[in-house]
């Protein structure tokens, strides 16, 4: 149970935990606010009317949901009386709109009645469903109270009973994807199996011949690759169409291959992680490269000042990834974890947890027109603001990101300070990770079990001491491992070589040809103008070979590891254009921060791949 | 008048009258067909009724209208008499669609009659008009015949009837601004001084409060800055929106300007001129750099592989500089004009006539996603066709671009091979312009009168004789001067050098930082795939100053010159993301034609702006 998961670890760190600790503080209070004064919640007594201001919106009920689901998540590990009262309230408000067949939806309860189930490609009706009931099995987890759980699963039974292949049913699936993971959840939480098959009839019919978005709802044809409803979902072969839909799909087909052992289904989601991973991921973990759709574009399509890697998009990623990487237990699954957790996702919200990025560029310049508004500044809020929630239920889960704990073994996937505690052992990890690779692990209360505990791949130099004795050789596929009956006291020491290094796209990515990265362990970096103020970052220019100094970070959390190194920088006099001035630069040095922090200290330019010399 | 303009000058060179011909042989008659197979021409018949196939659109008729206004153009200096029937043929089914007030537009009689001038922001029911008043204006010239005039004028009455600050009158102006240049043209061709009157209106009244648009109309206030509508025009500093737009309002306002003397509306359009070439413009001369609103967007915001750069627009800023050059004499008008028209204007439009680029890139990678359809591959037509019509009238003016011809005075902008030939005077300018610079201009019929010759602004180095006597001093701001009784045999030889240069970007210029383009004289080059088949040419890099050698270029016109140069280009092996493995180059050479000739030999990537050593 992902209780269980939640329970079993305590980040300890001073990156990850922080994050955790204002999604609790800020996040989740800043969303119910806001839930509250846009009209979210007050569409849940059912009193809107025709003409009333805050109509409700089709996707509004998943933004409430998704903070319930946080909120519970969050008490799961942080018992907190206040906040499970308000939970307990605003879950009887919800529920209170269940129609007496099952139904709950606001927007086609109060708005379009006569519309139910009628525009499932462009609405997100069966979307916001799967939302409330993710949001009811970690309501369930949480508190116990099944009353949450049971109204959904009534819900559920009303879609189980209207979709399907059978006589009378509708042969329809979302035009948003999501009710399928969430259904396997309702699985998972109730044992009932029919939700499962509805998964897997919903990954399955879609893309089916005759296209039922196109038959029935009259959608054009060429809107159907946006929805991954192109071709049937088992014929995919790259990841496409809306970025964030295609996660919760390739989410749901690692589900159902989990419980049905379909190996079809886990080859495919293998396939479509292996084409994002390898072609259409920034460096940063962002997926989706292009604001139009929102969408996967072209392998190696990366363009990084109009990149939109929707935060959204690189927090489904990470849950696809840990998924896999369950059920695999491939290193390669926790790389891209990691990457799009510390990155991506991490500089996706403000350190105050209070603002939030939409898209997420890898470089901001005066000129920057794409995106304005969703790219450049972080904010409070949004009109379709599924980001800032998505927030509110990620951040309780960042400990299971670093660790699975089993009875028979613990699997550290992030090496991240952190506290594990189970009925069979508990052990404690300290270190200073992602900035330090200095790192130990002790067993606090022992017992037999396997420990495993992953050497990142970035890391090239590593030694591992068992109770002071060197066992490095024990590293197996990426993961140092010893079984064994564990005492109190034992000890795993790592030494994980963190060296800032730079970084190459591969040839065919266009926008980064001529370019580097710098990346020190987990972390990719940044220039940004507040430590450069008299640069033009777009014209920096790397060494070959820089050799970096690890430096303070002003204005940021204590413990930052900046990077100090020498760059040139065109300081060739403005006012000509195209003429054959050669440009000038002079020599200087610039200061680059993890890209996660960057617009902590106001809004400014930024840069991720920088011109190099070569 | 513009039938004197057009007769005075007949190109003769290698590079532009080509293209004239094609304009002839081709891309008229081809956008005369595409007019009839789509429907265009048929509206005009009104026999259409809802439910009919090919329901005429808002802007359908200003494609005919320029199909119109280039076959009378292309009549003055080349008669053709089936031309010339067809022409009076169209010009009789257009006027037939006229209804019995005045009005003549075929989607607001046809499709919706009871929205007539209803919503002026978002249709083109005055753009149209201003069309089908230019070709109107250009029938008059062509054939002497006021029939198309006279129906013109009626129309423009009732325009003028029902747009004004009167009593009973609408204070609109259009969503797309042309009618007001129209008017002008109008006035020049009757001398009905009200009709320029209108045009200070349309010109004045646009952006004034209460803006029209949003109160009258309903518009969004957000989207009056891309219809130029968000301030009093008087007042704008910066060449914003919509940029094909933009630069109708600023011819027009020119050309009032010019008709009035006012000239505070002259100091307008210059103002809003040098924000376009010091800022807002590529190198090719496009502008408008954003698919977005087909708009301007920042000063220096110019993405290469999203370069919108309309074909449209390109030929209006020809346009507008031609106006200001006019005007004022001034060489920096010319500067762009000959930009726009060797580059972005001569790249549009395939070597055949038959293919048209609506947007203009300046890089196409095998990832390029933004304008997938309009801006990799030159189409045939478009939905929205603008740019193959606008080529159709474009075409038949090059020679007026090229020089101006008055009694007193024979101004050359651009020393093209071409025959003067006026009632005072007549002579020859031959060489291979702009591949050489050795030109000679020989008197063939003499007499009293000034010569002005451009000395480019790229060209640096350059001889002037007069008979074989050496006559360099004679140049002053930017054009070499004589004034003279001249006599047949007479001979003015220009030695100007021309070479290939890099040049750079202002280097507020993020997308072109650390690159260089290639420049020989008027014209910018490019590397395509077509010659360098083994090269990405993305990941080319200069040296910081390569040696260029000319050379043929295979596949293209006889005398074009192509550049060699050495180069290095990326053979790191593909398939790491994001690694450390440091990019390989090998040494080799690049071959570069010229821009405007691009995508004559089949479709591949092109690139302007290269890497470069430093």
């Amino acid at each position: 149970m992902l209780k269980d998961e939640l329970k079993a670890v305590t980040l300890t760190d001073r990156f990850l935990s922080p994050r955790q600790r204002t999604g609790r503080d800020a996040t989740i209070p800043e969303c119910i606010d806001k839930c509250r004064t846009t009209g979210r919640l007050r569409a849940f007594e059912l009193k809107w009317k025709p003409g009333d201001p805050d109509k409700p919106h089709v996707y509004w009920d998943s933004d409430v949901a998704k903070v319930l689901e946080g909120m519970a998540l969050s008490l799961i590990d942080t018992p907190d009386p206040q906040l499970a009262k308000r939970l307990d309230e605003l879950v009887d408000l919800v529920i209170s709109a269940q129609q007496p067949d099952g139904y709950l939806n606001t927007h086609f309860t109060l708005v379009e009645p006569e519309n139910r189930w009628k525009t499932l490609h462009r609405d997100h009706e069966l979307y916001c469903a799967g939302h409330l009931i993710e949001a009811a099995v970690a309501h369930y987890e949480a508190t116990g109270s099944r009353k949450f759980l049971d109204a959904m699963c009534r819900c559920a039974d009303l879609i189980a009973a209207t979709f399907g292949r059978g006589a009378g049913q509708m042969r329809g699936y979302p035009g948003h994807e999501e009710i399928e993971l969430a259904l396997v959840k309702l699985y998972r939480a109730t044992g009932e199996k029919r939700y499962l098959e509805l998964a897997r009839y919903f990954i399955d019919e879609r893309g089916a011949e005759p296209k039922y978005f196109v038959a029935v709802e009259g959608m054009s044809p060429s809107k159907l690759e946006n929805l991954q409803a192109d071709k049937p979902v088992r014929e995919q072969t790259a990841a496409t169409g809306h970025a964030v839909r295609a996660l919760y799909l390739y989410s749901a087909i690692a589900d159902v291959a989990a419980e049905t052992g379909d190996a079809d289904l886990l080859d495919l989601a293998k396939r479509l992680f292996d084409n994002i991973a390898e072609r259409r991921m920034y460096i940063t973990g962002g997926v989706g490269s292009s604001q139009r759709g929102e969408a996967f574009t072209y392998d190696f399509a990366l363009p990084n000042d109009t990149a939109y890697s929707e935060s959204c998009a690189a927090m489904a990623l990470v849950q696809f990834s840990k998924r896999l990487l369950d059920l695999t237990g491939d290193r390669k699954y926790a790389e891209v974890m990691e990457k799009a957790l510390y990155n991506n996702v991490a500089g996706g919200i403000s350190l105050d947890g209070r603002r939030f990025f939409y898209a997420n560029l890898l470089e901001v310049n005066d000129t920057t027109l794409e995106l304005m508004n969703t790219g450049r500044v972080r904010q409070e809020w949004f009109s379709c603001s599924c980001c800032p929630t998505s927030y509110c239920r990620f951040l309780p889960q960042l400990g299971r990101f670093c660790a699975a704990a089993a009875p028979d073994r613990i699997r550290i996937d992030i090496p991240a300070g952190m506290r594990i505690d189970t009925p069979q052992y508990a052990a404690e990890l300290s270190g200073n990770y992602p900035y330090s690779g200095d790192l130990a692990l002790t067993i606090r209360r022992g017992g037999a079990f396997e420990i495993a505990i992953r050497i990142p791949a970035w890391c090239r130099k590593y030694t591992v001491k068992l109770n002071g004795i060197d066992a490095t050789g024990a590293v197996r596929n990426g993961y140092w491992r010893a079984k064994r009956e564990w005492r109190p006291g034992d000890r795993v020491e790592l030494a994980l070589h963190i060296a800032a290094e730079l970084r190459f796209a591969d040839p065919r990515v266009p926008a980064d040809s001529g370019r580097a990265a710098i990346q020190r362990g987990a972390l990719v970096y940044c220039v940004e103008s507040a430590d450069n103020p008299d640069m033009r970052l777009h014209s920096l220019r790397l060494p070959a070979a820089p050799e970096f100094s690890e430096c303070p970070a002003a204005g940021l959390p204590e413990g930052t590891v900046a990077l100090n190194f020498p760059v040139r920088h065109e300081i060739t006099p403005c006012g000509e254009a195209f003429s054959t001035t050669v440009p000038v630069y002079a020599a200087g040095r610039a200061t680059a921060i993890p890209y996660a922090l960057w617009q902590n200290r106001g809004a400014g330019a930024m840069q991720v791949f920088l011109l190099r010399d070569c």
